[in-house]
């Protein structure tokens, strides 16, 4: 059988032999998957394919260590795995994720890309599998089925860590520098869209603080579900042709390697079968950008204008707005976001439904639940340092225009409330509202309050904490 | 076999004798049910209930006319389902969605019921099965694989047409009618949430009416796959105790009982296995809810206020807003309705999984997918009249306000582009912004046109429409 | 103004007064919310009317402790809040979720169903709120904006911790039991649901028991973002109107109260404007949807038959399974509780929608992200419940079936590799296939290895752990 | 301003000069783009910057022939515009989808290329925005708020048209071929995966193709209300700077270089204020996931084994399955398109999201609903063709297995209800199973059928029909 045109070599498989291009470290399966799926264009990730050199690395160590690899193999392995570590093999990771719901052949993938590789250097002819036989020493003690969930849970912790938890950090300590910054600038709350009783503009980045804080710390909290690593459980999950304790030294390698404390998972059967670790996580990321989408239509409302919105923040002028509206500056950054945001709960709910349909021994929705939370990973990491950078460091405050609104509000009428009673602040607000007057004048007018007793408690400053 | 304690008479099916209350029709496997399947109180809806009373009611008639049932039982029968049909019997209807994924005990639970009632009337005892049999007779030529499925497409046409549809026409038509009393009205415009060219407020309205109109055309188009019914598919859709000309028979006489042009389904496989057409119905009701979300999202903006938001429109004050703030009045109808929307959007997401879901000859998501679709309409129904009577109707718009934001609006800037160029328009619009002057003063100042030629130009009366 | 036809007694409130019916203690406002929300039939789950108590009665108390309430009627609202915590008053809360979205309704309902409850005890007349005021005294030092929130996380941690967890805890030991009870029954394992190497019918429980036991982790992981409470924010979070410490001994009181370690919350903006603790929250009850949907589809399968299946268990024939097909008995348990898993997947879409729209000081959609979150905890208890008493616990192995399946399976050839390497295994294996032969006929033919060995190598029992 | 390292030419806007590129044609707006939005690395699909190019083609052949754009520039842009359809200018085009919510950057990079690309034919300076100007002339009578909404519906329209649609059409064809083929093979049919009455090999998969038929439906009818374009909106729907007859003089260009009935939108205040035609096609997608995910999953259950499964369809041996476990191969392709399905229903999620939120006059969420849809419409077209040529076309019936499987069926007993009735026909089953007898034995066991009577009436071939 031969697939595929350009003049290349001949791997071979199980199924038989197959021509791959003669530039290429990949072997027979690897080309077999181009073939029967040619859906799409969304490749492995990066993040993805540096975790399943990082699994062949430390799988080739442990081997090493049971005495089941021949060192010098086992050496070469190694070097090669790191290799792919680095990324200076990602062209021979074709592969896109509509492929085996396993990632059975982006494993194969590696495997016959590291034995090509450590074939060629040890002089032998690629495609040959000697010495290194793609499954029977770069596989080795290992299957598929806990390869790629083993790697899914190294890059998703490798991207927290370095990407999103990070970038999460900047904006939190930003907001809160904002939140500290304008401690003093009093401003009209809004509830239901409507003017409401006042608060600091510090208090209220002071709750967007928050809210990235407490992302960041759910975020910290789904990693102890992601550190246990399927490795070990070969197969199905009983650690058939694996050796006692391989699966113990494999976490070790990882955890040193990579500087993060990975384990082996306590049941593997539940590693392999169920990927609730990664709809745990997805959860987390959705929460993240529903958190994020808040924060970011909020500055968006309360930079409405130049003139004819709320107009209380001034928003850094990046770009100009429009094609056709000279002059126009728009929230950007807060759209970019936004964006993202919607991308990421639209990721959760294929996450979801991918996580929810296993069958028995193996969950095979394993490429596309992972490519969704990298994805999701990464572009929260990188929108959220975007808009920290580019919109929330440069917000400026419209001073003016903040005090403005605040002094008109019908609802600092509330102070009056312990003094008079909810209905008759009802009145006065009413009658102020129909008036078009103050509510200096007509809490004076009804008799209730008198002009120094309206000056002593209604005073914006003092109503932004409890008695 | 004794479940359940109070007092009561004794009905048995294949599996034994149960006890069941005295007072109520249903028979053994209603009681079972309710036994197995304490989950919840989300019992079935009146409209699907209903919907079975027309199953059975023209499944008898069929079976008449095909001379498969005595005359005198099957009048009786379609007497007891026009009671099932009218609601009379709705006590003796208790499971909940969370049984059988068939539907098959709400089914037989029909059955039971509409057997004993007849049986009581014909003087025999309840429980007795004769002379009417609940499978053999009320259930005759079906099975609840093709009942059941055939009553949730009676449902949903029913509730679409009688509430949904209306209630959403009612909607558009006052949506209309703002349009055109408020052709005249001039504002501002809003891209990016930030102040744009001008646009009138009828202008504005009619693209809210618009997405309605649409939202209904959606939904008429939808009808075209809710028509074909199952019935006369029995168990698996090959019609296996059916008789020939049954299915067809049976449709006609839906049809002609409720009004709406059912057929009997081309391919009764499909039509059992599977519930596209509720997922598509599904899909156009989240895009009902997509559009109102919109429109909602929009009036609750404009109406922001009273002195510190947009404040162009005036909702009717239709009760207090706050239990601390007196005198506040909220868009309480707009959040009924995105609260609304944001419900059936889930919902949708429930009748995705389980459409996606069955297996082979069956789905068995059948009460779930049923009840969210019809609470989605129920609820969309519900809260576009209550909007529309509650809301829309009474909005005025802030005429004095509406001017005032206009007229300061930089974005008029954007007509004189044709004259003098997109970077030197954009440049007035600049230097008019940071000098905090008029578009007027500075596009004079810069000399590139008159004050006649600017007063000429700049007209917002004439820049809502092409040239 | 009059709203309502039955002979009532006259109610008032800011916006004048109504017409309520005489034998129900809500007034003006809960009667204006019944007449401008008349959608769906929604109304607000018990536990969250019960939350509404305890906040009402912790409030009291603590404004009686501040010296703010005098303490006669203090205690009068004390005893008021313990019946509608009870239950006792559940018939005066009328109202839908599709209100206002801040669910101010729901609270003036609790405020003026106390006060006139406390009213009439102590003489005074039904309306006239005196001596108790529903604003004055009930809502003393409260807003809707943190009662409500209040309510909120006192309802879903009381459900979480009297319903979901313990059911999940049933559910957890039973699978264990049956893990261990099945720890020597060897089976074929499959993955991509095709045959793979063998494990324990113990061992695959194992896994469904972890799934459980992660998923009770997480729910109580959740708990800890639940405790903290919004009370003392009162309107936009700032805590005017009530006095410094009133918070902090509100969430002792409502600790104390229910026995569960509430705290006030560090930011009270945050804890008004967002709930993405709910949100949080709603994303572990979809995860443990996901982990159930898993293991009640793999009980399905694996008990398919009885004749033309896997038919590897034998679940309990609870029903009779078809109205049409004598005899049958269908996996009902686990049909109703993956139904009940997409209903929890499409909540936790309408949580994610609603959580992530709030503007500014407040998110309006609480009402429907409350109903949600208290439906998901409801109907994952109430069908985790059902699933471990009316299925698990009374699984059968059909032990003849499962060893008939194992023996015949090609893929025990794995045991193999370790000896052979893996391409000649899967020679043998094809060959097998195709020849329609056993593993150890090929494998004997071929010549690499000898019966004996065969014999001592492709061993069930030994391929289930490593070696 | 300096943005960017690399030596190359300056080019400007209103914000000021900056460096972009010397190899690039892209100016000063697509360079900001890329310095502000370095946010993940989806970048604008190959069928969307194609449609930017159709619609600056047109729009130039408009302005053409309203005597707007001088005849010699005017055609220069058109050939422009014609290397931007063929794709010659991609590498031109490097911006994300995570930017200004408008598409403005994309489109102004679709004007800065087109113009440089001009000015460089006609001898004027790369940067030089002379003798074409990119917002003056190639953005003439345009804005970026209508023409990436009609670049947005052009590329969906092409894409069903040219992909999705035929590749279902021949999943169809290839459906009802075996639908035909196997019309005599009679098999066991399973209702709640359980063992249920007989049908035709022919009738199970005429289901399937039933379903992808209406999913061809459903995706044509979709295509009425994609048809209508924005273009002639300009910024906020009403045709500022445009002239009477633009947008109709558009459509019909577009009409006739696509060969699609485009027409000139209605309303164009909906149609960029709202994308709810892109959310109703979404939901279509999301149908069409459904449909594909229930086919998949009933193949991949079929053909479950080779010997410890259903196995009663055998699916293409197209590659080795596991990297552990030799000769094992797997239903790799279902897996494909049940992840693909995965991914089309999260992605709907995510236009759901977006299309929900846009405000006012625009919706700024384009990039992103449109990223959205191409995807799903890629990944289902291709997955769909995938599945057919590898899959489906290659299936062979197991007609030993299926007829073993169907002779030892209890639920061939339903036969026997029309004669004998529904209970004592359960007794008989029920029995049967317990004996682990044949229903025949039984049947004539207890007296009801002669054996003559069993063996007329008990014959599968006539049990796929209704009488």
């Amino acid at each position: 059988m031969t697939i595929g045109s350009s003049a290349g070599r001949i791997e071979s498989d199980a199924l038989g032999s197959i021509e791959v291009p003669a530039d290429k470290y990949w072997g027979a399966q690897t080309q077999r998957s181009l073939h029967y799926f040619a859906i799409g264009d969304e490749r492995l990730p990066r993040p993805l394919i540096r975790a399943l050199g990082i699994v062949k690395r430390c799988a080739a160590l442990s081997n090493i260590a049971q005495n089941k690899l021949d060192e010098k193999l086992g050496r070469a392995i190694v070097d090669a795995a790191q290799e792919v570590i680095d990324g200076a093999l990602d062209e021979h990771f074709p592969l896109v994720i509509w492929q085996t719901g396993s990632g059975t052949q982006s494993n194969m993938n590696a495997n016959e890309v590291i034995a090509n590789r450590v074939n060629e250097r040890l002089g032998g002819a690629l495609g040959s599998k000697s010495p290194v036989h793609p499954n029977d020493h770069c596989n080795l003690s290992q299957s598929s089925n806990d390869v790629f969930p083993s790697a899914m849970h190294i890059a998703a912790v490798e991207q927290l860590q370095c990407l999103l938890i990070p970038s999460l950090q900047r904006l939190q300590k930003t907001l809160s520098d904002k939140s500290q910054a304008w401690a003093d600038i009093i401003k009209i709350g809004r509830t239901h869209l409507q003017d409401a009783t006042p608060l600091s503009l510090g208090q209220e980045f002071s709750g967007y603080a928050t809210q990235v804080q407490l992302s960041i710390e759910r975020l910290q909290d789904s990693l102890k579900r992601l550190y246990p690593l399927a490795q070990g459980g070969t197969a199905v999950g009983t650690g058939l042709n694996s050796s006692q304790g391989f699966a113990e030294l494999f976490a070790d390698e990882v955890a040193k390697f990579t500087g993060h404390p990975f384990t082996s998972a306590a049941n593997k059967f539940e590693a392999m079968a169920a990927h609730d670790a990664l709809v745990e996580l997805s959860g987390v990321l959705n929460c993240s950008a529903v958190s994020l989408n808040k924060i970011a239509n909020d500055i968006r409302l309360l930079s409405s204008g130049p003139r004819s919105g709320l107009g209380e923040l001034i928003l850094p002028a990046n770009e100009p707005g429009s094609s056709i509206m000279p002059g126009k500056i728009n929230p950007t950054q807060c759209e970019a976001l936004t964006m993202v945001c919607t991308q990421v709960i639209g990721n959760h709910t294929t996450v979801t439904l991918a996580g929810a349909q296993g069958h028995l021994e193996l969950n095979t929705f394993k490429p596309v639940m992972i490519y969704n939370v990298l994805q999701s990973i990464r572009l929260l990491g990188d929108a959220a340092h975007s808009f920290t950078e580019h919109c929330v460091a440069g917000i400026q405050p419209n001073a003016e225009r903040i005090a403005e609104l605040m002094e008109q509000s019908l609802m600092l009428v509330t102070a009056l409330v312990p003094q008079i009673g909810y209905d008759k602040a009802a009145q006065i607000a009413k009658t102020a509202m129909q008036n078009g007057t103050t509510l200096r004048e007509e809490a004076i007018a009804v008799g209730l309050v008198s002009a120094e007793q309206f000056d002593a408690i209604v005073r914006p400053e003092r109503m932004i904490m409890p008695k």
